[in-house]
């Protein structure tokens, strides 16, 4: 059996594949150090995606359906051809990890699909297969946004933007780092300006990680230094990515993104969304149907593993916000851009192309 | 010799001249440890104010005169008859400790102003009692503030704050939260929601702790969550502090505050702004004058004492920003307010009860 774990050789391969195991890299820990976490069992998948071990809408979706892959080998295992009912609660407990981005239950909903035409003979080697398609058109739209996203842009110009929403968030590439990315190749990007983005420090830990191994000048700040930057005229686009958008365009996204939206309307500057198709939940009328997940008030009452604020002090910690359709100016998926979207608009987006998230 | 050190009562105390010598609460290591550093040397002091020891404008202000008493008996006791001369070098090491509170260069020219009314014998007591008077003001001027403040809030409402204008930052009680403390004692103010403040989290270090002791309702989040609770309508009044105002009403604040106002104005919520006329700076015309320090990057790159970010990575550390009138709803001074200032109704305050800060 094999036992190694593998390393960790770019950002791209946050979420692998290797050796009948999924390996997620443990984004708690970078980047001080690039670890794998092992993981051949879905409840532990759950577990991983619960802890943010793994984060980012698209990333969690791809590794909830590698972990269907996992729950699949254990449910054949342990009942054999009776293997679609054994598997329920594990299914259930990747769908119960998270509550706000929709790529986690479009992932788990997309492998049931596949179940369902499946027999009752072992599932692994199709689901996986089908997993991996799920991984690999992630990449591929990242890509294909990256493009579109990057056509928008009128550079050079600096670029600010929140939380991570690059290959770490992503089966690769990235949303909004994806659209950096391509940007910044065809010369249209001076600099991103990332906000470390309290509580989790993802700006600091994750996206100026990415950014500086890619050779992309990046220079972090205070999230409370996002308004006084804006002011100085130097930034062209907020670019950042989603965990779920509404059939009316309403955008949620990692908190202080709306504020950043409403900051970038005052001073003119224009505001983008990066997401695969994957990420938009056209059951829903408005960004007021979607869960705002609020994690424990102790991630916010300390920083760095150290207590800061007094004992028994009270604290809210919504880790979403929600941003009104009224103040975005792009919309950009794999399947094109929505300007200024509404939500003919965005059924429009999809009916082109075929039903999406039920649609 | 007494060198007891005295224990700090309550944060009304954070600033202390007790048996010759200026007691400072060292406010790096609230809440975890109320701890006072007693310093007898004037460029401690001013090593202390650049270290953030005392922090807030009007507590750095009355912290600077005590340091020139401090200046005032060492030259004296090295120099004699020739003392103002032996004085120079302590003045302008307090003046260089931070750019942009004005408050120290106020306090600096007043306690010069006694200075150049003495004759050459030992100057400790009479400079002693001008430090005392500037403090007891301050304390006075917050207790008006309060006042005032309090007056404009119709209540029962929510609070937002940001840093710490409390106590702990001036001679007592506080600009932004001694109105806080006057209108929660009237009944207007169902809860404060404090913003964490990084880098330094002044919100979840002093604010919390401030507010706590009193047993006002105090919620903690992090900066960027200040958009999604304004979004709820529950928020009456965004109060702040101050750092320096310019005689247009433009106001340096704490990076973060530019942000809150725009939010502020988006969302139809009042903002105040609570300072002494110690803070005034009616020698420059607008906020774009009033220069920003830019701190140690070291102080964003990681938090609690944790290295967070990449080794090698680029950041900006500003650390105050300026918010223009405006979006100002109302300066509140201990002489009066003025609501939606103007460089007109600035002159018009100070005009009603004499020179002021060079008008």
């Amino acid at each position: 059996m094999k036992t190694e774990i593998p390393t960790i050789p770019t950002p791209d391969d946050a979420v692998l594949w290797h050796d009948e195991r999924l390996y997620l890299a443990d984004q708690r820990l970078l980047p001080e150090r690039a670890e794998f976490l092992p993981l051949d069992q879905a409840p532990a998948v759950a577990d991983a995606i619960r802890a943010m071990v793994v984060r980012g809408a698209p990333a969690i979706g791809v590794a909830a359906a590698y972990g269907v892959v996992l729950a699949a080998r254990a449910a054949h295992a342990a009942a054999g051809a009776g293997w679609k009912a054994a598997i329920e609660p594990d299914l259930e407990r990747l769908a119960d990890s998270r509550p706000t981005a929709v790529n986690l239950f479009w992932a788990i909903r997309r492998m049931r699909t596949r179940i369902e035409e499946l027999d009752r003979s072992d599932p692994t080697s199709a689901l996986l297969s089908e997993a991996r398609s799920i991984h690999d058109e992630d990449r591929a739209a990242n890509r294909r946004i990256g493009e579109l996203g990057a056509e928008l842009i009128e550079g050079p110009t600096d670029i600010m933007t929140h939380c991570n929403a690059g290959a770490l968030a992503t089966g690769g590439y990235g949303t909004a780092l994806g659209v950096v990315r391509s940007a910044f190749a065809a010369g249209k990007v001076r600099r991103v300006f990332a906000d470390e983005t309290r509580p989790w420090m993802q700006g600091s830990r994750l996206t100026a990680w990415e950014l500086m191994q890619d050779g992309i000048p990046v220079t972090l700040q205070a999230d409370g230094a996002a308004a006084s930057l804006m002011a100085t005229g130097t930034v062209g686009w907020v670019i950042v990515g989603s965990d779920r958008i509404a059939g009316n365009g309403d955008v949620a996204n990692k908190i202080g993104t709306y504020g950043l939206a409403v900051l970038a309307k005052f001073h003119g500057i224009k505001f983008m969304v990066a997401a695969p198709t994957s990420t938009l939940d056209m059951q829903i009328a408005s960004g007021a149907e979607i869960p705002i997940e609020e994690r424990d008030p102790d991630e916010l009452l300390g920083c760095g593993g150290r207590r800061l604020a007094p004992t028994d002090c009270v604290a809210r910690n919504p880790v979403f916000d929600v941003t009104p359709a009224a103040l975005v100016d792009a919309i950009v998926t794999e399947r094109g851009v929505v300007r200024n979207p509404t939500p003919e608009k965005m059924r429009g987006l999809l009916a082109a192309t075929g039903e999406m998230n039920g649609l």
